[in-house]
């Protein structure tokens, strides 16, 4: 099964190489992501594509200086809703109506349904939720990378609210989630590459009901 | 590419059949979702594999009466750890040390950070945390599934806390947080498999400086 053979093959580089990813393969990994299912199909959640070098060094010191920052190709960060908007909520059902010519308000008593749960909990509740999505996305986009032998690191360690103010996505509503950079594995120099995986063993980590 | 292929033939199935799925799909399923990378490789999260019949029928009112909880042939009930006590902090890093041939306390600098970071937080953002990796394997189980050309049918829409108490998973230290549910499609009379699949516009998704 080729996705498990991906996903054996890929680790996270420690090491990148500054070895250019081309941009069609970067964008078939954004594609998976857009692609992925989300709640209500809300899509809460964005990617922000960063190649461009002085942006890369400015966000290294924000992710405790990570050499994965500045030796990627690209920098996919993912970033969640900071809330969802009645706006937010619409505009995925308005765009099923148009797209499969459904009838106008083909979804309303679903979708105010959903709004007046919404409106039941607290913005960081709403992130909370949008950032899961994101992850799914982000399960996706590391997928993708793997099938097009794309090395690919998923980063958590940078601080979010600095991250957040440099990209200035405050103002587009939206809180970074997880950073996924996009390279090649610098064979020589990364002290992963030779080590086996290690995952959780199967039988800690399924249980049976059958 | 066949990982974008097989994300355009899923669907979030609304009827399924009933027919089985081979046990040894659901284990490749699984092991995609074991695959996943997770935040220092701390893998928080297990699987719940049901599809004993009795077990789904009692699941189906938790979750709102959906079909597909009964139609399904397996449902994999993704569970987060509910905090992070020092146990489960220590054991990857031991299994890494065997596995890996590796000094004992290798990583003990990195490990013990880890630790004092977790222990300023809250047992609520352990479980998001926990949860946010949870949902990169279930985006990898997603992946899968359509790879083996499985249906299967995200779900959020069920009460957690009964579901936890349904399976026991407080005392496991777990909590709910998604469930795919494994099964074929029925076609004639799924009413979602032949309109279109809409998602997000590219240009509404990704934001770039290159």
């Amino acid at each position: 099964m080729s996705l498990i053979e991906d996903l054996q093959w890929r680790y996270a580089t420690k090491k990148m190489s500054g070895r250019a990813v081309d941009q069609e393969k970067v964008d078939q990994i954004v594609e998976a992501a857009r692609l992925a299912p989300t709640s209500s199909g809300l899509h809460p959640f964005k990617i922000i594509e960063i190649s461009n070098p002085e942006l890369k060094k400015k966000i290294q010191p924000i992710a405790f200086n990570q050499s994965q920052i500045v030796d990627s190709s690209h920098l996919l960060v993912f970033a969640a809703y900071d809330e969802y908007t009645k706006e937010r909520v619409d505009a995925p059902f308005k765009q099923q109506e148009i797209e499969r010519g459904l009838p106008a308000g083909f979804a309303d008593d679903y979708k105010n349904g959903l709004f007046a749960k919404l409106q039941t909990q607290s913005k960081d509740q709403h992130f909370e939720h949008a950032a899961r999505q994101a992850y799914i996305g982000f399960g996706l986009a590391i997928a993708a990378a793997a099938e097009l032998k794309v090395d690919a690191t998923p980063m958590e360690g940078f601080i979010n609210q600095q991250l957040d103010e440099l990209l200035g996505l405050e103002k587009l509503g939206l809180r970074s989630v997880t950073i996924l950079a996009l390279g090649y594995r610098d064979e020589e120099n990364d002290w992963l590459l030779n080590l086996k995986k290690v995952r959780i063993q199967k039988e800690d980590f399924v249980i049976n009901y059958n």
